[in-house]
């Protein structure tokens, strides 16, 4: 069983729990691990990631308890007895210190933090990336959309085309993007966002004519009805049957609230339904559109200056198409206070030690400039150097910082109280405010410069030097 | 709340509560009517579509209730009074007619059929489309790799980079398409499918030194031990070190199970670790390999000849990567009595109407041949025409035809007992075994042939003339 709040801890890998038996049999699940939480490729070939499912992923990591059901299929397994019966009394204790969400990130910067002993930070990493890949994916991309969209309004209409049940968090991220509105009604009333909709074919088609149609739709909804006008004929048919409505409700007081477009031309449909409207003085009705939008067709309709009110996204938004994931990882960096590394012949596959921490610098006019990963005990430092090529430098010499990171759960309790999806989107914005515009460009954005401090770059080489 | 058998109604679009509503109100929402689901455009630019997702389907669908919660949040909505109390005791009481978890199906037949009051009818019609497009892309997607990887063992690798909760229906979909394993606990425990692991980074991280890793895996896992050998040096010291405990592990008369191999050159390496193993006499000990796979990556590495037992697959499998989601839709094309359609400008979205069924042609040497979409009392054809050119016909006299189709569901009653994924991919084996090879190959695969009969054909352009 899982809901938005609670999941099985057997939402994980096999080699989480087979991992565990191994540290427990040998004495050392108790031991003090720090995992860093970070992705290597900026999805949609943007400049930025736009952090998100935080929430969803404390929520979930505080509930997390083995039920007898879940132990007994472990038994079944194969897995020892006196693992699983530790396993009975499992909560998660440890500490999660984490960038906030609606925050922008980068690559190769450790967005969250994850320490408590081996047994707990191992259990949670596959709930973790689960979470925090793909609801970073849908807000990036919502806020790619938003991007184009400027000031209309963005409603999420994807749940029919998302991946199962994958679709209510990803209406979440899709207001903490900056949409506006969702069609999904269970993540509309889970997670308090508002929701919207319209009227589909199969409504017309239900009566045998379109006017029909409209008219019990608006005698049931006079004040919040919105008409499809494709189904037939969208110029000679619908937007006539439309206008025809309209003006019975107008006569009994009331005011048709929006026409859909979902499918043709929608550059010119608009233009020719914000005419026809226009003629008889519905100024007011807008135009809502959806087939198939993304970031480009928005910003191709509005350069177009199609006459568009409202834009219902769904496949394109709800799946994060083309790439459909973000390739975050969780990887060890310190334990039983040894810094550790993973090693790879390629450097930019090779993990960055010990428990680290954010900085982000900022330019003389107040712009985000570039950010540094440091140990936890430094607080500012006068240059950074590149992860991967160690002559590259910059530096940070007399550039305010603040620190990105906050303790998010202590103890295996969440610190503060939960901040609605459109609270979220509001930091959101007053972070890419803060943005270089170059970053948030869709045609090869500017690369946001991400360093380490002297002290990051010596423990890893020292660790390398080490192993080789 | 949501299990893989239980959702809430609210789990749907908006407008399906809206236009319910409107039904209610106009006295129309115990109407009868008749839905098709099908899809329009093969992913992967592959051959054909993996039907599943039905099983997940019928029992969300059989247990659909509306809670007081649920109620509670319609009424705050603003939905009408009455008709809150009138869901209060909604089921579904429809029949659902499909196709067979497990079968090929091709663009424009109609996969399920849904019948039952317009109220009943549109309320699961998010659901269906939720499920049964994103189970079917993922068994599509699996099939593919199937394909490519030949008789080698796939193991389900995806959770921590699926679309959140999206995770447990694909870890099915992908036992459907022909996977033999998931890493996801939770999936395998919810529908008893072999599950399966291996060892990360962290684990041998943990330890000192690599050697001390392995042995500690082994004591815990004597009879089921995979050592990852890429945390330092694959061949410098992962693989001797390997070794070196199978040694250990072989004198007490236990045998390491595989190594595995995720990251560098897998060709090269699996061909290098495959010699090491051997000439110390490992010949049993298999090797695994991953990262970034798919069904391209997979059949290069067979033409090279690299000697790798199994793959695990996870991002590219998992999303359904690069499409990422299937395009069916979910169209009334009876109600009340009257064949209903929707129009279009381009003929391709203008939808079949009528109650439909599928019959399945075999060719003289028992290859399937076509398909024809047909009348549901129609019992064969003696030709059937192409939907959008009418010239194009295709001979079925002589030809042996069977029903696609069963009902499912009736009345609202599940009518058979769920098979197993395994057991479902049994049938797709069957199937395609019986769809000949032009149309699995992955490049420019052949059309299978989807025609209409002439019966069809005629009810569609009367209707096409009525509106026109």
């Amino acid at each position: 069983m899982y809901t938005y709040q609670e999941v099985s801890p057997l939402y994980t890998d096999l080699y989480q729990l087979t991992m565990a038996q191994a540290y427990f049999k040998t004495g050392m699940h108790e031991e003090h691990a720090s995992f860093d939480y970070f992705f290597r490729k900026l999805p949609f070939k943007g400049g930025y990631v736009v952090f998100a499912g935080l929430q969803d992923f404390l929520e979930l990591t505080e509930n997390l308890r083995f039920t007898d059901r879940d132990l007994d299929y472990l038994l079944e397994s194969g897995f020892d007895k006196d693992f699983v019966n530790h396993l009975k009394s499992f909560t998660f204790k440890g500490d999660i210190i984490s960038v906030r969400e609606g925050d922008v990130v980068f690559p190769f910067e450790p967005v969250v933090r994850v320490e408590g002993s081996l047994l707990e930070t191992q259990l949670v990493e596959t709930l973790l990336l689960n979470v925090l890949n793909f609801q970073s994916l849908i807000a990036t991309k919502a806020s790619r959309i938003r991007f184009a969209g400027g000031n209309r309004t963005l409603s999420d209409f994807g749940l029919r085309r998302a991946q199962s049940f994958g679709a209510i968090q990803a209406s979440r991220a899709a207001i903490i993007g900056g949409f506006n509105s969702t069609s999904n009604v269970l993540a509309a009333r889970n997670y308090r966002i508002p929701h919207a909709g319209t009227m589909a074919h199969s409504f017309i088609e239900s009566f045998g004519d379109e006017i029909s149609a409209f008219r019990a739709y608006a005698k049931t909804f006079p004040n919040n009805a919105t008409f499809l006008v494709d189904t037939y004929n969208t110029l000679m048919s619908g937007i006539p049957n439309a206008i025809k409505v309209a003006k019975e409700m107008r006569e009994k007081g009331h005011m048709l609230k929006a026409i859909r477009l979902d499918s043709g031309d929608l550059a010119y449909l608009s233009k020719k339904a914000r005419e026809m409207l226009d003629y008889d003085g519905f100024n007011e009705v807008k135009i809502i559109v959806s087939n198939q939008l993304d970031e480009y067709v928005i910003r191709s309709l509005i350069e177009q200056k199609a006459p568009i009110d409202i834009f219902g996204v769904g496949t394109n938004l709800i799946t994060g198409k083309p790439d459909a994931a973000l390739d975050g990882v969780y990887k060890l960096a310190h334990v039983n206070n040894r810094n550790v590394l993973k090693i790879s012949d390629n450097l930019q596959k090779t993990t960055l030690p010990g428990r680290k921490k954010i900085l982000r610098y900022f330019d003389r006019e107040g712009y985000y400039y570039a950010d540094a990963v440091v140990m936890i005990d430094e607080t500012d430092v006068s240059r950074m150097i590149d992860p991967f090529e160690k002559l590259k430098t910059l530096s940070l010499e007399g550039f305010r910082c603040e620190e990105l990171m906050f303790t998010a759960m202590k103890k295996g309790k969440i610190t503060e109280v939960a901040e609605s999806p459109q609270k979220i989107n509001e930091r959101l914005r007053t972070r890419l405010n803060l943005l270089p515009a170059e970053h948030q460009r869709f045609d090869f954005p500017h690369i946001y410069k991400v360093g380490i401090s002297e002290k990051v770059l010596k423990i890893r080489d020292d660790l390398l030097l080490k192993y080789k």
